[in-house]
């Protein structure tokens, strides 16, 4: 009987070909570490979902095998899949202070907290598990606390980034410790897996420094009140922000649920500095002059619910926006969110509001490394094999051309698919087969129970509307005996087209009596008729086509 | 008895403080001038909505003294409108010989070809009306054959710019004519409107020949077939492509209905120089080898039923992409369009396509003017008053700020909104009240007949879908006779969710029996009853909100 090789297993069940839903799964003979559980927010085309979280149906059957959930970092498309992850499969969770902070309040919201074992680590700690042990190792990132994690293995290190940047002048003064990767690289990484997000941008990711020098120069400059928009999780940014504030005089006030949260969270923790008095409550503002208040809030993305959007659309309940307050939109749109950004500026303006916003003013930076920080990893990490991740297609494409310019091996990376099994050996990387993969969506407390047709069915109606068709048959000889009713939602105003429904109604009753001329009593069959006939008629008269609902009740 | 003070007024009526539906309204004395007639296409939240126009119920009471519409060039969001428009006023359209000729195309699809008069007009032509003459002057645009329109009162000149930008190597040859421009301005301009889209733009625009550099470039390394999706509309572009094949000794298919239908045009009015044997249909690609092939396609924006979205899907019928081909997107995303452009070359990447891409490329250039070539206009017209157009608030804001940076007086600008009426006089402009004004939907071949209440529904639809609760009951007693019955849609996976169908059939039994039993036969209060229960009950079990429709059949 032959023994297997050992090999090292890569699994991405996740957070590739995509933008979130980080999972990648790692196993070596009995031990399965997981890297990251994160959930992704849905396409345009995901009419009413909430979230989207990666299937986990191939771990569920391995879960004696499961070490633990290894984090690399606290932001939602890293952590975001916990709760429905640990209601199938109650394993250990791992990561630094800051990453087990925001996700404690995340699992005490949905009652897992007590069954939970979490386990803090710091940079540098090491967990030792049956076969392997797991190292993390501090980088930077656009939240406190992040690091890379290495799986050391008999055949080598599996070294995944994580979400990464290079700044040499970061906000907590903690760089990435290029020593250790150094060292690893020379001791021999087997293979590697790193962010793709930046790829296509040339040059470096600027420092979140510089954030702090213009919020510097603009709160010196503004006349009155001051409004910054950010990222909830970005601690460093708050921490910025509130620098600047201090620098001035001014008081600290929040507003936004998730913002208040996370703040909480870090002061707790101690990842915030300020002199004690400095934070006030958004009702205690009303005592200042507005020319020494600063107000951190989210929605920087233009989110219609959230603090900025009402402060724009005049729905505030306690702040209303004045001629002479400047707002600081400290981010970037995401892709998808341009529109919704661009109304709340064109609002805040027509308010009178200075609004400083756009990648041109240094107000804000990105959180990912671009391609000269992704060389200098290749550089420094020299591994044997490569797994380009985190990104779409074209990025996956892209940093794996961008190593091989590096010197890696032309045969020495794949670009994964979500479920792909990657054998990893001594000399060789491959792909072998995939496992059961995919996306799981989240609507209000479904999970998994909208699928294809239930979205087919809501686009549908989204474009169109409904038209309902109801009528009383005699069971027998299917003869009317009350209706035809016709009850349409977002079809056409009713009120204006009443002609247009009298008409639909009269072509109901003229299939209802040709049925029952002609002896048919198939309920399927006579819905049908009325099925296509209205569709006909309403194509003609409207170029519309709305989902048609005959329903038949008998007696 | 006083006489009124001879003055211009200028309602603009579309194009303010959005992109698109431009419609400018000019009036001295007994003449109104219409500077373009443009549609808007839908926002996100405008379910189901195919185009937008503007109102024009103001023009509708005055037609008599309408002289005619007078159009800049021929992009959609300057013409679009034009079939809606004629349909309820009958005026003359003035235009280029380019402009005429896509508006012809469109009023025969509209059949409205042979009511309309259509006047050709050339740069530098003027067409007298009764108290007013109208100029068109020469300038540059992302297509081909775009002018200005200057009208001279007797209280100096109204210049509207139209959409521009300076291009000082035009593909025609025909640059802006600054000659004129500069002769109005010293002579004296009274107001001059300007396009403000790309105002938050530093610099200057590129010229449209740097695309074609890239061309040639592109074409002469490409070992396969190569395709370039571009605007239809952008003549030069497709004459720039067409060049850099026959200097490769390439041969041009063309892919896609709306860039069949321009190029025709363009091809028959004398707008596109080629040798006469360049051009080939798809079916006659076969015949030769891949490298030997351009395509020039529509579908640059992504959207789902183009050309290029077909091949990238694997949905077209005579073109596959296969590993070789070089795809240009010669155009950047507009502002909501990313995600789509992002699918699309994600999938052209994995059928092995290289695909060209991104701003930094030199594959497109903008057709607005930046911030210097606006500081230039200014320079050049040096205009009394000033009203910026064509852009959101935030851009009308900053381009009037430019102005004031410029020279121009505090109060010698108005920052315009759809439906004011600017009233200007030899030494004032100021607003004066407003007209009827806003957006018509157009869905299918209703125009107007969606409104509020119709898209509400749509989104409640698009979120939750709908339950319709059907029941028969005794006129009399209100006692059951059939039903209940529940049918939903876009709501849950209904195999999987029998149990929470049955538990709510019981609820409305429940309170059918109760309503019975306390004598309730008002049909109205018993649907509130049945719609308040299961929407609790529903959003308990869900934590959704699906779209109740309660009907109850009598007899």
């Amino acid at each position: 009987m032959k023994t297997e090789r050992a090999k090292v297993k890569i699994i991405p069940l996740g957070g590739i070909d995509e933008i979130g839903k980080n999972l990648t799964v790692i196993e070596y003979k009995e031990d399965i570490v997981i890297v990251d559980c994160g959930l992704k927010f849905p396409d345009v085309d995901m009419y009413g979902v909430d979230i989207v979280i990666p299937d986990i149906s191939y771990l569920v059957k391995k879960q004696d095998k499961i070490r633990g959930i290894f984090l690399t970092h606290g932001h939602e498309d890293h952590i975001g899949a916990l709760p429905y992850f640990l209601k199938q499969i109650n394993v250990p969770i791992y990561g630094t202070k800051l990453t087990i902070g925001i996700v404690e309040t995340k699992l005490r919201e949905h009652g897992l907290l007590a069954t939970t074992e979490l386990v803090r680590v710091k940079p540098k700690d090491k967990v030792k598990l049956q076969n392997v042990t797991v190292e993390f190792i501090k980088t930077n990132h656009s939240i406190a606390d992040s690091v890379a994690i290495a799986i050391h293995t008999p055949l080598g290190v599996v070294l995944h980034t994580g979400d990464f940047k290079i700044d040499h002048t970061p906000i907590d003064g903690g760089r990435t410790d290029f020593a250790r990767l150094a060292e690893l690289g020379r001791k021999g990484v087997l293979v590697m897996m790193a962010d793709s997000t930046n790829v296509e941008k040339p040059g470096y990711t600027r420092s979140e420094s510089i954030v702090g020098e213009t919020l510097q120069r603009l709160f010196g400059k503004a006349k009155g009140r001051i409004i910054v928009a950010t990222f909830a999780s970005n601690i460093h940014r708050v921490q910025q922000i509130i620098n600047a504030a201090e620098m001035y005089g001014k008081k600290v006030a929040v507003s936004g649920r998730s913002m208040e949260n996370i703040l909480q969270v870090a002061i707790e923790l101690g990842y915030l500095n300020m002199e004690k008095d400095t934070l006030i409550t958004i009702d205690q503002t009303a005592k200042y002059n507005n020319e020494d208040i600063v107000i951190i809030t989210t929605g920087s993305q233009g989110e219609p619910m959230s603090a900025l959007s009402r402060m724009a659309a005049s729905e505030h309940r306690k702040i209303t926006i004045v001629e002479g307050d400047t707002v600081i939109l400290s981010a970037t749109p995401i892709p998808g969110n341009e529109k919704h950004v661009a109304k709340v500026i064109n609002q805040l303006c027509k308010k009178g509001a200075e609004v400083v916003y756009g990648s041109d003013q240094n107000v804000h930076v990105s959180g990912h490394a671009c391609q000269e920080e992704l060389k200098l990893i290749q550089t420094i990490v020299r591994p044997k094999f490569f797994i380009p991740v985190h990104g779409e297609y074209r990025h996956l494409k892209q940093h794996a051309e961008l190593a091989v310019k590096m010197g890696l091996g032309e045969r020495n990376y794949v670009l994964p698919e979500t479920g792909d099994v990657i054998e990893i050996t001594r000399n060789l990387i491959k792909k072998n087969g995939s496992v059961t993969s995919g996306q799981i969506l989240v609507d209000g407390l479904g999970v998994g129970d909208v699928g294809h047709i239930v979205l087919r069915d809501r686009k549908h109606l989204s474009q169109d509307g409904i038209l309902t068709v109801v009528v009383t048959l005699d069971r027998e000889s299917a003869s009317v005996i009350a209706g035809p009713d016709i009850i349409s939602r977002g079809f056409v105003y009713v009120r204006e087209s009443e002609g247009l429904m009298d008409e639909a109604r009269d072509i109901v009753k003229e299939v209802l009596s040709e049925c029952e001329e002609n002896k048919i009593t198939d309920w399927a069959t006579i819905k049908g008729k009325i099925r296509d006939e209205l569709r006909n008629y309403l194509y003609e008269k409207t170029k519309r086509k709305p989902m048609i609902l005959p329903i038949i009740m008998e007696i």
